[in-house]
């Protein structure tokens, strides 16, 4: 979850006098403002200009099944998905969502209300991410129930396992645990916000039952709150329609024109070498800079740990890579709480035992400015020496 | 609720050879497309253009207790409001939704994790917006349950009305009909989706708890999805924030900067005495002419009702005005299913019985486009002589 409490950057406050060294730095939420300096050098590249009289309709295209989703929306999924091989888009329903948020409790709602019985029990692997919990808990439904970890997960009837892969929040790239595979009641939703090539090698064309994307992690446009699910089943597919209709009658329109722009764009310039063009490569470059200078800090302070992936032949950029996720998972070796340990040192972080994971671990953002990067780094230096 | 019906236009279809009168004509939504017209004559004046780089963040202003409202949008808010005189914005907490759809969800859920003792009753005055049965049980929460007409609600214990003022769908002034004045447990949430002077007359400057406005039916902007609540009470608002946080993470950054310009532009022409400039002018003027010509086939049938409206002083046109509401609730004299009456004539409406009435009538949107809106008519002319 998004958390409220704020960041004070310098450019943010008045009194230019306070130091640097009190500002907090708040890497707890994974707000993706790292790219925008990238979108800055695209220029008019990606401008949307809309009229007084355009996009009243709460319609977009009767005949489609998601009568609200865009066409040139529909379009630009489809194309890009094709043009980066990470997931199968034919022969199924594309549904929008005001981010995947809303898609990922769209798609449990439709599982629910189709299962035999109720409540269907909802699980994912630890650590997960820990907006589940809330998304799942928050208006008390009777039809589902949040059980937590699904490496422990034990219960019979009816379930549903939310699988993130690369795992938000700690990289790691994940298959179903809770495997029951002659059970009808077994369900399973994909998320794969984060299986793009900036941050994960494509190694294969995802083809499941439900896929969660979502725009922001992309390509840092959250503040669109746009998302899409790829469904292969058309009752499922109209039982989540149906949930974001009574949710909130369809997806701003503004927002679907603004993010086929800028996808159509993304899909033109994936085959160029140029990093300055080529949006991946811009963000792996990014994302690697980043990495390396984390671990580097890490390694000097021999107090901390980070998970090792393993390198694997990326589809997409046809070589072996290694994965550069959007959040580092840091652990300390010291029996101490480390999210309570980076506040005292200005830096917020989501403490592991919200993914449920343990206190010696947090979620830190890899994605902020590289201002708050930078002081994020300083201060995880400075810490060892304490 | 939004209906999944095709309403099957002749421009939507391939087969120029379709008689017109085997058009389906769809009033069962409220999509208001009845406004595109001046909103194309307005030409470029409410144009936006909004750049790659533009509006990335999760986060508007994190000094805001509602961080992601677009602080452009809150000021024309506040100036529209103030301008027209429909309610009162001082000393209270705006919060943006994706529609009022997502408010009124926030707002039960806000008042209802605030009660003492849950499930809260939610009760509205028959007939209502059919789709507050739907947003109240879809998602079978513990929290709140439907109890049904207000009228007739005798239940102890915390409750919430909706009161819907003009009403939806029969266009009448509302109170509160459940009266409990020394009940601490007793809460309401106002809709004021059509309380604007094209509607209806401005007689007071609403000052009540919890306010919920809507875009779509102010301009017609329905595929912006932009609604926003008026909220006194601190408590109450940060729940509602937080409803929407884990409901979809904020609000399209695009829609709320596009209806900050056109709130403006609705501002600055509100007192002009022009009927090409000053919208509400143009509304009512339309609205007018829809009514009487509604009336007159209405009165020429004698087998149909309509609901008098009482005129009243408003207070932004400054002369006694009456009403012509964004729905008309049709009745029949004969003992038939007024809603099949019309579907086999090819006109669609929302059967009475959705909205807690009976099947003598109908609701009818007034807001279509003008060759739905003729056709509607001649339709309805030619039941009488069955």
């Amino acid at each position: 979850m998004v958390k409220l409490e704020n960041p004070k950057k310098p450019e943010n406050v008045s009194n230019k006098n306070i130091p640097l060294s009190d500002f907090v730095v708040n890497l707890d939420h994974g707000d993706p403002t790292a790219y925008e300096e990238y979108w800055r050098k695209m220029g008019d590249r990606c401008t949307v200009t809309i009229r007084g009289c355009d996009l009243m309709s709460y319609f977009s295209d009767m005949t489609n099944l998601c009568w609200f989703l865009e066409p040139e929306l529909e379009d630009a999924i489809k194309n890009l998905h094709g043009a980066v091989g990470n997931a199968a888009t034919e022969d199924r329903y594309i549904v929008v969502g005001t981010g995947s948020t809303q898609l990922c409790q769209a798609a449990i709602h439709a599982l629910s209300s189709l299962a035999g019985t109720n409540p269907v029990s909802v699980v994912a692997a630890a650590p997960f991410y820990s907006t589940y919990v809330e998304e799942t808990t928050y208006v008390r439904s009777g039809m589902y129930n949040w059980e937590g970890d699904a490496w422990s997960f034990d219960k019979k009837g009816p379930y549903i396992e939310l699988v993130t892969s690369p795992n938000n929040p700690d990289g790691t790239i994940r298959e179903t645990v809770v495997n029951r595979p002659d059970d009808d009641e077994a369900k399973v939703i994909h998320d794969f916000a984060y299986y793009w090539p900036h941050y994960t090698p494509i190694t294969r064309r995802q083809d499941h039952d439900i896929m969660l994307f979502t725009f922001s992690k992309i390509t840092g446009h959250a503040g669109s709150r746009i998302g899409w699910a790829l469904v292969k089943d058309k009752e499922v597919a109209k039982k989540m329609v149906g949930y974001i209709i009574v949710n909130s009658i369809g997806v701003s329109k503004e927002s679907q024109v603004r993010t086929a722009k800028i996808l159509n764009v993304l899909k033109e310039t994936c085959k160029s070498e140029s990093e300055s063009e080529n949006f991946f490569k811009y963000g792996r470059e990014m994302m690697k800079d980043r990495w390396e200078k984390l671990r580097e800090v890490v390694k000097e302070s021999d107090a901390f740990t980070l998970p090792k992936y393993p390198e694997a032949f990326c589809n997409y950029f046809g070589k072996s890579l290694e994965s550069y996720p959007a959040f580092a998972w840091l652990g300390t070796k010291e029996e101490t709480d480390l999210a309570s340990e980076l506040r005292r040192h200005k830096v917020l972080c989501r403490a592991g035992e919200r993914c449920g994971s343990d206190k010696k671990h947090v979620r830190v953002s890899m994605l902020s400015r590289e201002d708050d990067f930078n002081a994020f780094l300083e201060r995880l230096a400075n810490m060892k020496a304490h």
